[in-house]
């Protein structure tokens, strides 16, 4: 933080933009550049103190910083990791907040090339229900986990750059392998999306949808919050992170005929057994992470 | 309501006891007499003025009143409404609040026998996190959803009556066939509630689910949280509405099997637009909905 003069922020939206109001609010005194394809996002950005100087390109937003971060879709991250490798200093750390990361770590060596030593794959478990610089705030990420995937190649004082750059914005950091990153994150994460998105998709697809509508209560409602999630994040995200979600999703189909044969079976006391299990896990569970940060 | 001089309450836990609270409190001044298995439940609704009279049998609260709501779980109607349907002057109407119609409505015929017509298949959409008398409300019901679902055989002035009732407690009353009902709710609450239990199932079932959980943010908490709820009231929601459910389910199943197969093949396309669909008729219920009260 203290030896940290220009931050680069590509893609000045809710993580990016709140990444650098954090990092302001933490001492920060040097100068932050940001870039995004959308010029209104940089002047809201000025507007809102997150960026000091609006950069024309990702190269100039790039040049001289001594961390860049690169908060845009995973989609869009190899050409942004491109001209960041092409503009970079050699000393800089560049970092990432993909919510997948075995695709990142592989596009990134590819694009980074002999840059690749210095880029700290990242992963902030924080977001809100609305997105886009206006909804970033500089305590989004307080409390909020973090996690790092460095490889083997990754330098370790890149990787303390940018753990000791997430803590100062509130931030719990771990690190995980890449794999294991994705691993967990389809099974706590990504398929509950993609259940979530199935069930209103099937009773959206019915003639008397609306009837089956009207009488939908509380559980319906937490049960598919996460339907309203973006179909373009969520859709890259399964592509992204395939593999590990459909192994998921294999497990969980599994698990599901369990409890569909003890229903057809009439099975009572093993279906109140596997349900008590269950509540009492996501009760402990819930008592642990007491208010877990949203993603 | 006005013609109402004595109600009795079969069960007097959250939604027995909120009943009573709201005909109360919609200016019922006849008597209400409750009776429980549960002896100190009953002195608790005496305390806060949910009921007047503490019965020492279904019996002795079912004699000489107009109304009888039974609000007891579903496994446990067959035996209330056995002694309810010795007890209850030809002129009462009966009722209950059981989360599945068609098994009660089979129960109630065999129990009730020459009473049947009298009685009125109810089910209110409401319920909060805490259960029991002491978190009993006047105002539980209020907006609530409450579905009937009187058969051919039951008589229209019975259904008039429960029907006056509820929507003297601030329901919303709609009819259903008991059927339609439950194939309704399969759908869009006890489908849910089981896919979510299976999750947590599934997670908490592998060596490393501590791994796993440690990583679980918001998206975890709002899909899991009727995950939380009571395995024995799900148990008997699962099996009493076995035949609706297992339905659901398998639809469930080919829709979810479509998601796979568009992430297998990569068919960004196709699953953005499944996603974006379902987010559209997510974010139109939720509109619509407002807020809707909670199972």
């Amino acid at each position: 933080m203290k030896r940290l003069r220009k931050l680069a922020v590509i893609g000045v939206g809710l993580i990016g933009g709140s990444f650098a109001l954090a990092l302001r609010r933490a001492g920060f005194a040097g100068t932050t550049a940001g870039f995004d394809r959308d010029r209104s996002a940089l002047e809201r950005a000025v507007a809102l103190h997150a960026i000091d100087d609006i950069a024309e390109s990702v190269s100039e937003a790039t040049q001289g910083a001594d961390l860049v971060v690169v908060a845009v879709p995973v989609r869009a991250i190899g050409p942004v990791l491109h001209d960041v490798g092409l503009a970079v200093d050699p000393k800089a750390v560049v970092t990432d907040v993909g919510s997948t990361k075995a695709e990142v770590v592989s596009i990134a060596r590819e694009e980074l090339r002999e840059r690749f030593a210095r880029f700290v794959p990242g992963h902030p478990i924080a977001g809100r229900e609305s997105s886009g610089i206006e909804a970033a705030t500089h305590d989004l990420f307080k409390g909020a986990r973090v996690v790092l995937t460095p490889t083997r190649d990754t330098d370790p004082k890149a990787t303390d750059i940018v753990r000791s750059a997430w803590e100062a914005a509130g931030g719990r950091v771990s690190t995980l392998d890449a794999v294991d990153h994705d691993r967990v994150f389809a099974a706590v994460s990504h398929l509950p999306h993609l259940l979530s998105f199935a069930l209103v998709s099937e009773i959206a697809s019915r003639a008397d949808s609306q009837d089956l509508f009207a009488f939908a209560a509380g559980g319906f409602r937490d049960f598919t919050r996460i339907a309203a999630s973006s179909p373009e994040m969520w859709r890259d995200i399964s592509l992204q992170n395939r593999k590990a979600l459909l192994d998921e999703l294999d497990r969980y189909a599994v698990r599901l005929a369990i409890f569909r044969e003890l229903i057809e079976k009439a099975d009572g006391p093993a279906l109140e057994r596997l349900m008590a299990e269950a509540r009492s896990a996501r009760t402990a569970w819930a008592t642990a992470s007491r208010r877990a940060p949203s993603e």
